[in-house]
């Protein structure tokens, strides 16, 4: 697909979808000077502190796909990425990967203290059910429930919060390709599979459709995360926005660890193919997805 | 209201309702032998680990009053005390309260790990929404959807969590009963507050209906924590559980502190009243949560 798709239409599309997005996100965070507000602050500092909405972006062109209003796919994608933004948080906690440095910047417990950061995760995934529930996102209630059941799905215990439990388990083990692949869709694949499949939720489009794009967004998830470990292998700190090399010193069980740089590549090309095809489908309508995709693969790598 | 309602029927009541609780959070909560089973382990361990289930119960006697299905209302009661366990595994931990023990034994971070604590706080946070938005806990997807929407708002950032900030705010520092009052209804009160309002929820009553329940739970809550804070001051270390005179060695701010322990205790007689007449409308309807309110009131002090 390579040769008829361009990664420059997404990139040039992400700075003013970002834009959008920031203000959505802005308007559904909380803000205070009473005593809670330090709590706000950190929300906000992690919500809107740089992240690429690459998930946003994803609900709305998967919800683009079945004319859905763009109010309602941008507060889907608010919650999303408010799960994305709390992910990294409390990942970056001592207790778990021990990050000072998150987009180029301090990591919220360095920006703040632990105990505010540990608060600000737990508040910021509260809130993105929230705002899913709140009839805004949708005005029938079944697709609300459905979007609240498919990303507390997801992003639970066994899906995103599952991944980093196999994650840290797996630290300093002899780990084969499989298991990486199965922490990777769960880590980084659920959240992506719920941005892809959310369109069609809010869309009330067929079962099938959604089943498809799904099962395209959890392979484009393992794709995103292979070229993460490959930008922590081979890329340059400026570029990245934090440390790299991270995994390596810490141990961390990778696909670039278990299949070598180029081993990773060829990997991170074929799932991507996969993915692709499960959009076949829906033929031109899903071109702003393999636009992503081809995006995703493309990043400084 | 002392001497027409006793507490014995609550605490009697409570034995069989805890066995009904355990099996349904035991359908509920995940189980596995795969690498991420040590956080299904650690979900289970907090969760099933000795909880009174007094919010369960209130979301059971809230529902009675309006001819609520046992089994909804068993289900928002799971999503409940999930969202209760959750707090208490994160409120445990080194960088918030440096609890080791909990209900007679470890917390979850000294029973397992922090990284792992922290992950099953956020898992059982997740899995009580996605409990929430099941059909089995309610035919009426706009239900399941007020339900989350309610539990995010009173357990977020502007409720329980908001709370828990203000509390570690509040440290080493001169606070008034009138901020310990917000600070406690935020940490305690809300999730309370939920519980009693759950069953209106879903009974389809009308929204006074809820709204009273809603301010007798909040005002119980408040009652119930200014009792908490009596027991950790005047409490013996094995009626409660834990460990007992942390709060003024961490100089936490506390109605004890701040009213003293009399004064505490005719400020929770006084709270528990304000709550009672909340229940008014409802007649002898509510005299189950009238016992509730007692048995919060008598408990060990």
């Amino acid at each position: 697909m390579s040769d008829v798709i361009s990664a420059v239409p997404v990139r040039d599309a992400l700075a003013p979808f970002a834009e959008r997005m920031l203000a959505t996100l802005d308007a559904l965070l909380p803000a205070s000077d009473a005593e809670e507000g330090r709590l706000y602050d950190a929300m906000r500092y992690s919500a809107l502190g740089g992240g690429k909405f690459i998930r946003p972006y994803i609900v709305l062109a998967s919800g683009r796909m079945f004319g859905v209003d763009e109010t309602c796919a941008l507060r889907a994608g608010a919650a999303v990425e408010m799960i994305h933004a709390y992910s990294l948080i409390h990942d970056d906690l001592p207790a778990m990967d021990d990050d000072d440095m998150r987009r180029g910047r301090p990591s919220c417990h360095r920006a703040f203290d632990e105990a505010t950061a540990i608060l600000a995760g737990d508040a910021l995934l509260t809130l993105s059910f929230e705002v899913l529930a709140d009839p805004a996102t949708h005005p029938n209630p079944a697709v609300r429930s459905d979007l609240v059941a498919a990303l507390a799905g997801f992003a639970g215990g066994r899906g995103m919060v599952g991944g980093q439990m196999i994650d840290l388990e797996s630290e300093h083990a002899e780990v084969g390709a499989e298991l990486i692949a199965r922490l990777e869709m769960m880590k980084t694949g659920a959240l992506i599979s719920f941005s892809a499949g959310a369109g069609a939720i809010l869309g009330e489009a067929p079962a099938e459709a959604r089943a498809n794009l799904e099962a395209f967004g959890v392979e484009l998830g393992l794709a995103f995360q292979i070229t993460d470990d490959l930008l922590d292998a081979v890329g340059n700190e400026t570029d990245v926005g934090k440390a790299v090399g991270k995994d390596a010193d810490a141990g961390k069980a990778t696909f670039v660890s278990a299949l070598g740089v180029e081993g990773a590549r060829q990997e991170a090309r074929r799932v991507t193919d996969s993915a692709l095809s499960r959009l076949d489908p829906f033929g031109a309508r899903a071109d702003e997805l393999r636009s992503v995709a081809e995006f995703v693969l493309a990043r400084n790598s």
